[in-house]
């Protein structure tokens, strides 16, 4: 399968040449991205998408001293939202009626059931948020390495950092994860050409 | 690109009809999510498959009532880990030292990376290994879709009824997420055929 060889060709690049990603592909990982699922269709992150050199620089300086950071032609910063607020999930709502042409009885039991979560005192929001942005981040690693992009995901860096140099309100949204993409330096990188370290299948998975 | 399509495909499928997934697409998405990265390559979770019926009806029964649990063909538990032991580090530092034929000095940078973030008190362990499992649920899903497999990832259960259905070792592990795998039921399921709700690109991703 197409996918096993992509993901078996792919690494946690460190090292990237001067080449930039197509539009067109930056497109499919954006679009990839839109399509992945999230808990009841919220989607509560955003993903900032920049190439812009001075602020990778600014970046790499203030809250990643990853190298890749300067030198990746696109970088994707996740941001997971640290609350879903009521208009938040009213405009998503709205939309589902319109789109979906739904009741508003089904529109009520759909509210009901996320805010069943929303305000469970026991459910950690920006931790639920997060892992939604996880996901994302896992079906745009894929997409690269299906496009022939390196990808290096990236959680050793700042956040207080790195939302600072955003200017993020961080009442409503913060940085979870980054996402550099480029392509591969093979002379410079001495991660390029080794083997991968997994666990046997057998320690992975368990058939019950 | 092919995986546009099957992302466009997929949905998550609440009625599954009576079709086991085959023995090598099983085997494929096995594969996928044993190729997920992970921080540092730790691969801190685990995952049992399971297509055995009394248990599903047991899942459904004490952990999850949705239906989907006792129709689908398998369903992927994944656990995150609650800590990584000092001897889970040294198993894997260990294999890595034997595939990569590392140096000694670079077994012991890479602990020494590693253990800043298991003896930071500011990182919760649980909820960094949860989200490398989250990583690896995004991989099986985008395997599923490419292989047109129906699958449903699931927050909405008990996972201290399903820890203890399982046995498990809640200081060692415990589960965080799952992933229905089967065949979608078009005339039963009322999502089979409307449209996806998403935010707008403009919405969803921002260029900086």
């Amino acid at each position: 399968m197409d996918l096993i060889n992509a993901l078996n060709w792919r690494y946690a690049t460190k090292r990237m040449i001067d080449r930039k990603v197509s539009q067109k592909d930056l497109d499919t990982i954006k679009e990839t991205i839109s399509l992945t699922p999230s808990a009841y269709g919220l989607q509560p992150y955003k993903v900032i998408v920049t190439e812009n050199k001075e602020l990778l620089q600014k970046i790499h300086q203030q809250a990643c001293p990853q190298l890749v950071i300067e030198q990746c032609s696109h970088l994707l910063i996740f941001k997971a939202m640290k609350t879903v607020s009521a208009e938040y999930l009213e405009e998503f709502l709205q939309e589902m009626k319109t789109i979906r042409n739904s009741s508003d009885e089904y529109i009520d039991g759909y509210r009901e059931k996320i805010n069943y979560v929303l305000q469970n005192p026991q459910i950690d929001i920006f931790r639920w948020t997060t892992k939604q942005a996880y996901i994302a981040l896992g079906f745009a690693m894929v997409a690269a390495a299906e496009l022939k992009i390196d990808a290096t995901p990236i959680e050793g860096f700042n956040p207080d950092a790195l939302n600072k140099l955003l200017n993020l309100d961080t009442s409503k949204e913060e940085t979870v994860v980054l996402l550099t993409l480029g392509y591969r330096d093979e002379a410079e990188d001495h991660l390029a050409n080794v083997p991968k370290i997994r666990k046997p299948l057998s320690e992975l998975i368990e058939a019950l």
